[in-house]
């Protein structure tokens, strides 16, 4: 099963790199497969450290702000357990991993890692159309480099009627911000 | 904000009906409001009884299912705390509910509830694009007689690469079976 997470990692300068991430993991979540690009932060933070820590979270606000780089102020974050590293505070579940094997040859890269220290801070809400619209929105906006504009706006319009018929004012925030970014770069191409 | 979960009701016949329904929450989870059709069971038996029990669930085989009315045998079940009813034994969270006030001036009613009783079973995985695709089809599957077949299959085709790319076993068995329904459903038209 794919699980889509936020994954914190560790720079060589101590900053918190918050991405969101699809790892492939298991029923018990003991073992986990990430697939992060060799351009991306968790990556080189991986590659170096071998640590960090994967959240199960129901936030799509974060979720969209770290899929498009724009968390302007880091939410609030704790030591990790069992792993060099800061976890989110406000998160459903964390998982700190400790990597095993690195799989670089492709540049979609291959980690696997192992669950070493697991928490439980709060319940995901549940199923909820428009928080899946925005992980959706969150996904696609990853990929403006890739799909044709219009694509993407098609796309946007079918997602925003999920917004509006089931979401909350966090939806509402996340899709606008993906929006505006999808269309600004629609623009600038 | 919406939440798509799995009510649960009792018959005049003490006969458990299990029902996918998308009430309105609040974010406590006190209050409820159902909307389900006069059409329904679910309707018939709150008018009658009043009560029932909420469920949050990642559990998208039985969701899938019950939107097709497809339940061969039922789930395992348990007394409800708080209310007449049973509730699922196997769920993320319950919530045993009674009504406050039913408005059934229109076809679609509009049920307040206020929630009596809550417990936590097991965690809801997270998002998952597969999982979110079934709820998709499931409610899709329940407007096959609004939806002309072609845009049904359609968007069934679009939904099935989610399935197969961040799916497991139950979320394929799950689209497998909708796909199948929306399809006989196709032929008959």
């Amino acid at each position: 099963m794919i699980l889509e997470g936020i994954v914190t990692t560790l720079g060589a300068d101590g900053s918190v790199n918050i991405a969101p991430m699809g790892p492939r993991v298991d029923a018990a979540m003991r073992h986990i497969v990430l697939r992060p690009f060799q351009t991306s932060t968790t990556y080189r933070n991986l590659k170096r450290l071998g640590e960090g820590v994967l959240h199960v979270t129901d936030d799509v606000e974060l979720l969209a702000r770290a899929a498009i780089g724009r968390i302007e102020t880091l939410p609030a974050l704790t030591a990790a357990e069992g792993v060099s590293g800061q976890r989110l505070v406000d998160t459903c579940r964390w998982y700190s991993f400790r990597v095993g094997r690195i799989d670089d040859r492709d540049e979609r890269t291959s980690i696997e890692a192992d669950v070493v220290a697991t928490g439980r801070v709060r319940d995901f809400f549940g199923f909820n159309r428009a928080k899946h619209a925005v992980v959706e929105g969150a996904i696609l906006a990853t990929r403006v480099h890739l799909i044709p504009a219009q694509e993407i706006a098609a796309e946007f319009d079918r997602l925003r009627i999920l917004i509006e018929k089931t979401g909350g004012e966090q939806e509402h925030r996340a899709f606008d911000l993906l929006s505006h970014y999808v269309t600004d770069h629609g623009r600038g191409a």
